[in-house]
C-alpha cells in the first residue's frame, strides 16, 4: 500500500466528483461561454462576498496575476521570508511583474503589523523601490500550516490603508484555516483587495485556482490571464469538480487535521526527532536530530516501505495529510512510525 | 438549432472522448507523476520524431514559452503581419519576453524566404534589436486557413541556419494542413526547433496544447511553464482527451474542409459578397460589399436565426467549420444562406 | 580636410560653449542640487510652456522613459514604421516597457489621424494588446528630416483624446522643424503629454536630452531615470552647454538647411542618382541607381576623399549637415560632388 | 562655511581636472569615435588586467548592465542584505533584468563563502528561481565603508566556480579599499567576471562609471547600454576628468580615511553616541542614543550650523569624508563636534 504524504495536491477525484465532471455542461470559456465555469466563479465570489472571480489553471497563476494587478515594474511587495510567492513560484514575481520582495522575518510565515510598517520604503526616496503591495498567506505552507490570528490581518490592513498599499491573500489553503479556526470566507472577502483560493489541494480537485476581487480587478485579470496563457476552452469539466468540492469537501478537512495531530504525537515520542512544530491544520513540519539520523536517510527508510514524504533541507521534513490518506493508511503509518528504529 | 461557426474551439467532447477522460489514470503532473500526461507527451513527441514534449493549458502559453526559450529581452522575432503571436496573444511577446516583432508583409499569412532574410537586422548594428527567431504559423488563422508550401518552409529554414536564428512553428491547426496536403508530422519535426500543436481546435479536446522540441528545450520549458503558472496537477483527464483525439479525430478533418468548400461555393454565388478567399482547410474568410450590406448587419441577420459567426473588421467575416458542425446543420445553413436576401 | 556628414551628432562644442561649460556652477544632481541642471530644466520647461523638465544622458533614455510613463507592460503604442523608437533604440520599447509597436505605413515617417485611429485595438478585445500611446517624431529621421503639418498633429491629438491615449513627441530634431516652419515651442508644449528634445544634435552640445511634461509626469520620470541608471552627479557641465546652445545655436540651423538644399541640387544633377527625397531641414536621403554604382561603392569612393556619409541599405544613402560642416567644407564637397564620375 | 558630509559624490572638479576636461579631444562615442573615452576605457581595463571596459553615465547603470549580462529573467542573484544593488538602485534588478535577490545576513555588508553556498537554490528544483550570479560590494556603503578580506572573496569565487555562477564586483568605492588595504586592481581583475568602478565618488569626477570585463562581455554590454539609454555623444569631456583622477586622486584617499578616523574618535567621546562602527575608509556610521537625542534632531542641529550629514533611520547616521572636505573644514567640524551639547 503506497502512502503518499508529499502534498495534498496528489489527491484524485472521488467517484462523486468524477460524476459531476462527466455531466458538466460546458462551452468555450475564452469567449466566457462556459456555464459551469461561470457558475463556479459566481459561487466563489458570493461565498467571499466579493464582486467577481476568475478561474485559473494554477495557484501560481492566480498569485502572479494578483501581483501584476497591484504593482508596476520596479515596485516592491512585502511578504514573509517563507512566502510561497517568493520561494516557490519560480521567481515569477520578478519575471512576470518586474517586482522585488522585501522579506520580513516573521514567525512561522506570519508577520506583525509593526514589521510590515517598518518594511515600507519611504515613498519619496526614489533610490529604493516603491512599496505597493502586501502579500500574506493563510495557512502558511513553509510555516507548517499555521493559521493567522485574524486580528493581526486586520491590523495589517490598517497599515495598508494608511500607506496606500494593496493587500493580497494567498489563500491556497485558506479552507483549512476556516475549518481550524471556525472562520468564514466573508471575513476575508471584506479585508483583502484580492484573494486566490486553490481547489486542487485539500479540496481534492484535479486542477484549478480562483482569483477573487472587485469587478474592475477581475476584468483586468482576464487580460493578464490571456497574456500568461491561462485561457482555457471547455474548462467546465475542471470547474464542475470545483463546485462539487466546495459543496462536499470542506468540512471533511477537520479529519485531515485530526490525523496530522495524531502523527505529530507519535513523532514527538521518537527519540531522534528534535522538534515537531505546532500543528494547526494538515501540515506537519519536524526536525530530525541529524546526529542520530540524516534527513535523507529518514526519507529513504520510509520510501523503502512505500511511504513518501519530502525533506525541506537542513534537517527539516514535511508531512501533509489529505483526502486520499485513508484511515487504513493512517493506522498503518502510525504503527510503523512507532516501530521505526534508528539504525546506528 | 444553434449553429456556431465562430471558431473550431467551441467543440465539446464526444461520448467516446468523455469515456476516455473518465477512465484516465492520473497523478500529480507538477511532480511529473501523471501517467496519462506523460503518455500524451511521449505520443506527440514520437509522432513528430522529436525528443520531448510538454503539455500546456493553452496554445498561447506554448507559443509564449517557445518565444521565451529562443530569445533574450530586447531581441526581435520575424513573423508575418497576420501572425497569431503578434495579433492575438495579448501583447505577450513583449510582456513575457521583452521581445518585439518585425512584421513581414506576406501573402495570406505566409512569407517567402527572401522576405525573411530581408527582415533580419544587421547583427553588429546595436541600434536595432538583435534578430533571433523566425515564427511561422500553419495553417494561418488570419490568413484564412491557408497551408504553406513545405518547400518554402525549408527555404526559410536555410535562412535561419545561415543567420543563426531559431525557428518556431505555431502549429495550432497543423492537423488541418497535414490532412489537406497529405503531409506527415515527421516532416515538420525534422525542420523546426520547436512546434506548438493544439488539441482543442479541430481535434475537439476541451483544453490543451503541446510544445515539442529537444530534451534540453523541453527541460527549460518546464521552468518557464512553472513561472507562467501553467503547471497543473491531475491534468491527465485533459490529456486522455488528447490521446483519444489523436487516435480518432485526425482523419475526419477532411469532412470539415469539404463543408467549408461547399459553404464557400454558396457564398460565391451571393451578389453582395465581394470576395471569398481561397479555401484550403476549415476556415472561410470572405468580404462583403458594404454598399449593399454592412458587416455587422450580416452578422446580426444570421444571429437572429441562431447562426453565429464573427466579423473581422473592414467588411471581412470569418466562418470556421468543426466537429460539432453536423451534416444537418450544414444542410440547414446552406439552404438558409442561399435564401439570404439583402434588405435594402 | 575631413568632412563628416554621417550625423549632426558629431559636432564638438564651440569655444563659447566650452567657456560656458568651464564656468558652470555645479552640484550633485542626484540630490537635485546642481544649479545649472536645474536652470536648464526650468528654461526648457518654460520655453515649451510646460510645467517641468528633466535632463537625461541621451535621447534614447528620454523616449524610453516617456514610453514607460504612459504604458503598462503588454500595451501597444502606435507609431510610423520609420519611428526612431521602433528602429533605433535597440528594442528598448519591449525591453524596458514590455510594450509592442503597431506600425503605421505613413509617408516619410508621418501618419494621418485616420491611420492612427484605424490602428487602435478595440479596448475590450483582450486578445490584442491594449493601445495606450501614440508616438510621433518631428522632424523624422528615417523620413529624411521631414516636418509635420502641425494641423495633422492636432488632428491626431483629437484622436488621442477621443480614445484616451497618451501622446508623446520625439522631438530630437524639433529645433530644425521650428526654424524651417516658423513654429514655436509653445505650440508643441500645448499639444503633447510629453516631449523629448535633444541638445546634442543640431544644437551642438556634447551630451544630453531633456524630457518635458507635467509636474506629476516628471516626478515619476525621476524614479525611472534612476532605475535605468541615468542619474548623473555634477551634470551641470553638460547642462551649461545646453543653456548656451539654446541661447546661441537655434537660429543658425537655417544655414544647415540651406546647405542641405544646395547639396540636394547637385545630387539631383548626377546621372546615377535615382531619387533625391524632398529636403526640408538638414537631412538628405537619396537613392542611387545601383545598376550604375553600388551604395557601398559610392560610400567608399567618398571615404577615399575623407568625406563620410552612411548607407541606409537597399541603395539609399543619407547626408546630414550640421554646425561643424563649415562653408569651406561645403564648397569643397559641392565641387568634388559635381566632378564625381561613375567608374564603369 | 558650508560643510557637506552627505556623500563623497558631492565633490567638484579641481582646477587641474577642469583643465584636463577643457582640453580633451572628443568625438562621437555612440560611433565609438571619441578618443578620450577610448583612452579611459583602455586605461581602466589595463589597470585591472582585464580585456575591455565601457564608460557609463552612472554606477547604477554599470551594475544593472552587469546583472543583465549574467542572468536571464526569473533568475536569482545572491548578495548581502546591505547591497547597493538591492537597496539603492530603485528596484532595477527586477525592473531591468526580471531577477530577484536572495539576501544573505552578512556582517557589515560582507558574506562568508559558506553563507553564499547555502543561499544557492537546487538547480533542478524549478519551483525556486535559478541562481546564476553572486554580487559583492567593496567597500560596502551601507556597511560603513568596510573592506573585504581578499581571501574571503577568493573563497566565494571557488563557490561560484563549483556551482557555475557568475561573479560581479560593485567596486564603486574599491579605490578606497585598495588604498586602505594596500591591494592592487589586478588582484580584483583576476577574480571577477565583471567589475564596476565609479569615478564620481572618492576620485572626484563630475560624472561616470566604468564596467570592466572580457571582450565578449563588454561587446554585449554595449548593446545593453544602448537599450538603457546610456550611449552619450562627446563623452570625452567626462572621461578626461576620469583619466586625470586616476592619475592624481587615488593616493590622496588616505587623507579622507585619516579624517574619518579622527571624526570617529571625537564621536566616540560624546556621551549620547551609542556606537561608532569600525572605520576603515571614508565612511563613518554611528548610532545615537535616542533617549538623549533624536536622529533627526542631531541632523537639524548640525544643519543649523551649515554642516550636512544624513540619517539612515532607526537612530543611525552617516558621515562621508571626501576631496572637498578640506583641512580647514575638518578642524572646524571637530571643534564644533566636541562642543556639541545635548539639549535636554
Amino acid at each position: 500500500m503506497k502512502i503518499n504524504l508529499i502534498s495534498d495536491t496528489v489527491t484524485k477525484p472521488t467517484p462523486g466528483m468524477l460524476d459531476a465532471m462527466l455531466s458538466a455542461e460546458v462551452g468555450d470559456d475564452v469567449f466566457k461561454a462556459d456555464p459551469t465555469v461561470n457558475a463556479l466563479e459566481r459561487k466563489v465570489a458570493e461565498m467571499f462576498g466579493m464582486e467577481a472571480a476568475l478561474f485559473f489553471p494554477s495557484g501560481t497563476m492566480t498569485n502572479q496575476t494578483a501581483i501584476k494587478l497591484h504593482t508596476r515594474p520596479g515596485d516592491q511587495l512585502i511578504c514573509d521570508k517563507y512566502a510561497h510567492v517568493y520561494n516557490y513560484e519560480g521567481g515569477g514575481v520578478s519575471f512576470n511583474s518586474g517586482v522585488s520582495c522585501k522579506l520580513v522575518d516573521g514567525h512561522r510565515g506570519m508577520m506583525t503589523a509593526e514589521q510590515v510598517e517598518a518594511a515600507i520604503n519611504p515613498p519619496d526616496f526614489y533610490h529604493s523601490p516603491r512599496t505597493s503591495l502586501v502579500c500574506v498567506e493563510n495557512t502558511t505552507n513553509k510555516g507548517g500550516g499555521a493559521c493567522w490570528d485574524f486580528r493581526e490581518l486586520e491590523r495589517i490592513k490598517a497599515v495598508c490603508d494608511k500607506h496606500g498599499l494593496a493587500y493580497h491573500l494567498d489563500a491556497a489553503r485558506l479552507w483549512n484555516a476556516l475549518v481550524a479556526k471556525g472562520e468564514s470566507p466573508e471575513q476575508y472577502g471584506g479585508l483583502f483587495d484580492t484573494i486566490s483560493v486553490c481547489l486542487s489541494k485539500g479540496l481534492g480537485c484535479p486542477v484549478g485556482s480562483v482569483l477573487i476581487g472587485s469587478k474592475e480587478m477581475i476584468h483586468k485579470a482576464l487580460r493578464i490571464r490571456k497574456i500568461l496563457g491561462g485561457g482555457m476552452r471547455q474548462a467546465g469539466y475542471l470547474c464542475a469538480a470545483g463546485i462539487y468540492a466546495l459543496d462536499n469537501h470542506r468540512d471533511r478537512l477537520a479529519r485531515d487535521h485530526h490525523k496530522a495531530q495524531e502523527i505529530g504525537e507519535v513523532l514527538q515520542g521518537l527519540s531522534y526527532i528534535k522538534i515537531v512544530e505546532p500543528i494547526e491544520t494538515n501540515i506537519i513540519i519536524f526536525e530530525i536530530n541529524e546526529n542520530q539520523m540524516g534527513e535523507d536517510e529518514f526519507v529513504e527508510e520510509l520510501k523503502a516501505k512505500d511511504i513518501h514524504l519530502i525533506g525541506m533541507g537542513q534537517g527539516k521534513l514535511r508531512i501533509v495529510t489529505h483526502m486520499d490518506y485513508t484511515d487504513g493508511m493512517h493506522d498503518a503509518f502510525l504503527s510503523l512510525l512507532k516501530k521505526l528504529q534508528v539504525n546506528q
